[in-house]
């Protein structure tokens, strides 16, 4: 280690090509890198809002691991991937660190674009011990035998259904592999649920010595006899085993459990991880890691500190940088639920842990006994939500549209085929920008309308969200209803009221229409402002993509010289395809029609305005469409 | 019960208004009443497929929850749905039970529009915990709560992760519910899984008899201390206790765990029931059945039983009515899966529960390394295969269209972000007819084409789905390919290469084209050979949704005097919307273009024919509205 980098500060961290020498690097060594990773950390994310206290505390395990398998060839997968940091600094990316979450830069979760070192983009809980499974299984196939497989998975995420269905297969199997479960006692809000007071208490069993292991052994040497008495004994052996060893949840389903271990200390997880390494079949691994660890203010406050807003460090007390603007969509529908809880004692409120990014925690106070959050199981919350609907209540579900797929049969089954008046909220339907295609929820037009019974709407100004939310709860049918990470502008005048399918006609014109779905409208008004002068365009606030306004449709089509259809969603199946569908099916003419809206393909992380005007989504974008429509526009036949 | 019905051969079930009177029934009526029942289900389910086994295995249980709740008030839902034929037969429907699975009879799954005693049509495993919960708490929100709440799940949706979701909420909240687990040691195949392994265990144990729980009592009399000694006691007892008791899997997430008992035993099954129903917070009662119970050869062989096709009862043994027509979609795709991994050892075929009904038993046989039955997991089967890809190895996964909903988001997540070759033959696409709205899968060309980087296709020929599997199996990217239950049609000429992205125009003709996505182009031809001399109809097998051939589109349209497109999907989001989509993108009129498929609204069970012809996708129907379209044609511009 004698060449230092030209970046003095961090000089274990600067002089590492990839994560291969570290099992050479000495105890001391070992914790100067740990201790540098938090310099990094600390120091970089205070000045953007970005993943914190969840790589706070996976800095020791995430060298352990790397100190104990070579990645380039062993499979690692981390649970959603929001604590991948520490892996980044450590696996060749340390220098092109200070562009993370940035467009261009590094991502904020694993890309196999960036590393070899990444073999999965996630961003979405609980997949990663399906995954393993099917990479030790694959390995198999190939007779790659000697390929270690590790699923690092924290506690927030491991009540996730497909960690269990994955649990089940991996159990029968009995293929190699070890999940860590890096339990850090969060979810990104406070955890919840059975499997979290599970662990409370498996944490409270001592740490893991290898005495219990012996006691086990001397009770494996008691013989067995076929009569029932023997077989009562032999019963309470397996009840004294599981009383010793813990971790019985796993244990019956064939996975061996070891821990819980101290996830902070870097000899002991290296112990450790040597020997599950060479244990056959499925072994979980019990880390106990303190979210925040190593920054005294996120340790005492991780919620706030999961992805908290830049701020600055003084003596110790983090004092945020203030923000600006309007009010996000998300404060306006947070609000609103609140009034409709308010005002029906039989509404309720579901969450899948996003108690936090959708503002919740004032609701969840103010109406504990019609708040649930179920924990990171959004099918459990639709079909929960389903049953409760079926009693007569009037539940919304408050979720990011792209977390709503994990939902999407329970959307099928038990909502829109029993045709429930089940609200859904769709947060972060759009670009979520620094989080990148993971977090995108572009396909929820195209997928949520689909089924019959549903109603499928957008707001485009904050205070169309309580408005739309309020009729959702007059409906006698299913609603969801999308709208961006971003702040609502405010109209300059009275809103209509909101009547099912129909559209509002903000502002008329003669050359052309412009129909946006959602918070393009603000984009869309934006457009017809800067070709004031040049070209008269209506603009439309669809409001409905589902059932569309039909009138709106053909007005639009019949009034101007060309359409545009404007949305932030995926143009296949989209709002466009909507309304293509509706001037077929009322025979009217299409060809000067223009549908904009994301194209096929994953976006990338980056600042929203960046990437929808690369997408031809700035109002910039959309004006420029305008009067490339007027020039080629052919005449309505 | 003096005033028997004009059908003596039952005269209890026959006397039934709805499931009130049995509670008065003596234990001899009850074992009548099964009698009748399995007299019932024996003679009607031989003139039809139908689902038989399992409702064979649930008639006491049955019975026993009727008469110890009371379902016009409290809440049951059946999971999955397929076992509720005794349900319906002593809930007022024994009269009309002949025309079950008939079209605009009953229906072979639970139907609220029936009865007041069906709750939740369901179909798809694994949601009735969740919904439970959510009826519990909907209920509780109403201040309801002598509403007493019952799930009855099957051992084989079990290891459903929703399941698993639904336990994690219910075992904290501790709302007071029941979940009956039907253990019949089967899934619809024989099961599989580290749960099933799981309940093998518990069924050895001793049936309940109460014994065990005073030792437990007595063990909680022991007073427990707080030093370390005291602690490690404390353990040893819990272990002792979970040893005894069993049923630790629940325990640990709080559900307390009662049974096995036996569950053809029904005045036991009354005494653990009423028992159960008086605990408080969930309890989970497990149950023993036999699936086929008192039907020899079903017992004997409950796969074949599961849904057995038409069959006489001569002397005790059953004789298959022979079937007759061309080979079904699912066998040539079973052949091609074999083909691929004989050709390709890295190949394998993924199930999730569905060997019977994907005909892959022989190819479990032959390729046991290669085939892998993950259980009703769906969400695990999809990310399973996406870490096999990823290794180089070549997954197919195998699943009914309407299941793979419940993959949705590792579809996103983990298939098609990663942009990693897996291939989905998603059997039962279309109309599944006897099964109804829970089982058709019409929405697939809609979802699977959102995403980026996804290859959606369609073979329209037996022969066809080999050629369109070998060309999946050549791609780099994720690819779905669709068929429906029925069987398919032998092309009379050698078939072109499969091309990514080109149709092949089967017929040619001058006065419009029809576009056939699929199966649909049995119809399309038929229809085109109807209208022979009157109409020169062209015919077209578009093989690709997306991408699109898009000089078929242009041609198309250009070419005739109108377009039908036609697929057995729901029209909002299909094939048909992408033609426009295609069409708008190329500047093309589309006011000659009609989209025929499925309207948007869930179609009832029935005949195949007989629906399709109802929703415009019959021959005939197709040759009316070639005959309309040409009538009302408008000029092209």
């Amino acid at each position: 280690m004698d060449h230092l980098s030209s970046t003095p500060k961090h000089p274990l961290l600067a002089s590492l090509p990839d994560a291969s020498p570290l099992k050479d690097f000495s105890a001391s060594q070992l914790e100067q890198t740990a201790a540098e990773i938090r310099d990094v950390l600390c120091n970089l994310l205070a000045t953007r809002t970005a993943h914190f206290a969840s790589n706070l505390g996976v800095v020791e395990l995430c060298l352990a691991l790397h100190c104990e398998f070579d990645f380039r060839k062993d499979r690692l997968i981390w649970d959603t991937g929001h604590q991948i940091y520490p892996h980044k600094l450590i696996t060749g990316r340390y220098h092109d660190f200070p562009s993370i979450r940035t467009q261009g830069g590094l991502m904020g979760y694993p890309n196999p674009d960036e590393s070899i070192y990444d073999l999965f983009m996630t961003g979405h809980a609980g997949s990663s011990v399906s995954t393993a499974v099917g990479l030790r299984s694959g390995d198999q196939l190939a007779d790659q035998r000697d390929r270690r497989t590790v699923a690092v998975i924290g506690d927030g995420a491991f009540p996730s259904g497909i960690v269990f269905e994955a649990m089940n297969h991996a159990g029968e199997t009995q293929n190699d592999m070890t999940i860590v479960l890096n339990d850090n006692k969060m979810s990104i809000c406070h955890r919840v649920g059975a499997v979290a007071q599970y662990l409370d208490r498996l944490r409270g069993n001592p740490f893991y010595t290898g005495l219990k292991q012996e006691v086990v052994k001397l009770l494996d040497q008691i013989p067995m006899f076929g009569d029932p008495v023997e077989r009562a004994l032999a019963q309470m052996k397996e009840g004294v085993k599981a009383g010793l060893l813990g971790g019985m949840l796993f244990e019956e389903l064939n996975i061996r459990y070891v821990g819980p271990i101290d996830g902070h200390d870097i000899p002991l997880l290296r112990k450790y991880l040597a020997m599950v390494k060479g244990m056959s079949g499925p072994v979980l691994l019990h880390v106990v890691t303190e979210k925040g660890h190593g920054y005294k203010p996120a340790a005492a406050d991780p919620v706030f500190f999961h992805t908290p807003p830049a701020f600055e460090d003084r003596d110790g007390i983090p004092v945020h940088k203030s923000s600006s603007g309007m009010p996000p969509f998300t404060t306006h529908a947070r609000d609103a639920i609140a009034g409709e809880l308010k005002a029906n004692p039989r509404a309720s409120v579901i969450t899948a842990a996003m108690c936090q990014g959708n503002k919740l925690e004032p609701v969840r106070e103010q109406f504990p006994d019609q708040f649930f959050d179920v924990g990171i199981c959004e099918s459990h919350a639709v079909a929960f939500a389903a049953g409760q609907a079926k009693t007569g209540a009037r539940p919304i579900v408050d979720i990011y549209s792209t977390f709503l797929q994990r939902s999407y049969d329970q959307i099928f089954q038990e909502v829109c085929l029993q045709d429930l008046p089940v609200v859904f909220m769709m947060d972060r339907a759009g670009l979520t920008a620094p989080d990148g295609p993971t977090h995108h929820g572009t396909y929820d037009i195209g997928y949520m309308r689909l089924f019959p019974n549903m109603i499928v709407a957008a707001p485009a100004y904050g205070e169309e969200v309580g408005m739309m939310l309020k009729f959702a709860m007059s409906q006698d049918h299913p609603l969801g209803m999308r709208y961006p990470k971003a702040s609502a502008m405010k109209s300059d005048q009275p809103l209509p009221e909101v009547e099912l399918g129909k559209a509002h006609w903000v502002r008329t014109g003669s050359d052309g229409v412009i129909v946006a779905y959602g918070a393009m409208l603000e984009n869309a008004l934006e457009a017809a402002e800067m070709l004031q002068g040049e070209l008269d365009v209506a603009v439309v606030n669809a409001r409905f993509v589902k059932p569309i306004d039909e009138d709106m449709v053909r007005q639009s089509i019949e009034q101007g010289r060309f359409v545009l259809t404007v949305e932030e969603n995926t143009i296949v199946g989209g709002f466009g395809a909507a309304f293509l569908e509706s001037a077929n099916a009322q025979r009217l003419e299409t060809r000067n029609v223009e549908v904009l809206g994301l194209p096929d393909r994953f976006v990338e992380h980056g600042d929203r305005d960046g990437l929808l005007d690369q997408c031809g989504l700035s109002p910039r974008a959309i004006a420029d469409r305008c009067r490339q429509a007027v020039q080629g526009a052919t005449p309505v036949a």
